[in-house]
């Protein structure tokens, strides 16, 4: 097992997977009644705000609306980025913010902005609060590289 | 991208993914009052139902004792199979059932029985209701290989 890493290196490393090509997040947000949903996503990552892009009726959507707030994970289950966030905005496709869908559809590779039934989608922008990553047991301690919407030093 | 998988293609894949070596799962649960909880954790897979070791305080461990279900991800964002379970038995670990967690010792290669502080934690043994597999967006219909506990035809 490699040695844990610095923090310094852990968030660098968080940046990295964050804005990588083609990314994909794990999103788990829970309804009223406590039901969890779970599903991938396209991500976007801006360098401060994370950029969804998804149908208005989905769990989803629905959920993080109601509740203003979702866990995700990016990276590996070994190399993990833990985020909780809260909702900026949420916004149908068409009105969506400009540079925030910039950046996902860079990003991603995919731009939903001229999809047929684009009516259907909603741009979510969310806060990181908080932010964890580590890889193996030996990373835990020393795992939270953000607190209240701070990177710590 | 290629062509859709059959289903009976697209179960057999599934299966593979749940019973290979040191497979992780990402664990979506919900609090009574609507905050969702996400981790990785190894799994364990008997054929039938999923086995997970979680320490008796995380919030997974009290959530689907509370809820009685969760949400999980086995594979790849792009190679996924999403299991929607219900909670079967939540066992202390040094009274857990021993067929489970020899399987689950076996295939994670980690064996959490001896060590010091076992009685932190708790074997939960889900059973799924709701199987899922997809890869890319042309997988997305027909995705549902398990329903309401039964594989489909």
């Amino acid at each position: 097992v490699a040695a844990p890493r610095t923090r310094e290196q852990r968030r660098a490393d968080a940046l990295a997977i964050l804005g990588a090509g083609e990314a994909d997040v794990w999103v788990a947000t829970a309804s009223a009644d406590g039901d969890a949903s779970l599903v991938p996503l396209s991500l976007g990552w801006t360098g401060e705000r994370v950029v969804l892009v998804t149908e208005s009726r989905s769990p989803t959507a629905r959920n993080v609306i109601a509740s203003g707030r979702a866990r995700m994970a990016a990276g590996a289950s070994r190399d993990v980025v833990m985020i909780d966030a809260e909702l900026e905005t949420a916004t149908p496709l068409a009105d969506g913010p400009a540079d925030a869908l910039e950046r996902f559809a860079t990003q991603s590779g995919w731009d939903p902005r001229p999809m047929a039934d684009a009516d259907a989608y909603l741009v979510l922008v969310l806060r990181p609060i908080r932010i964890q990553a580590w890889r193996e047991a030996n990373e835990l301690a020393g795992r939270t590289l953000m607190r209240d919407g701070a990177w710590l030093d």
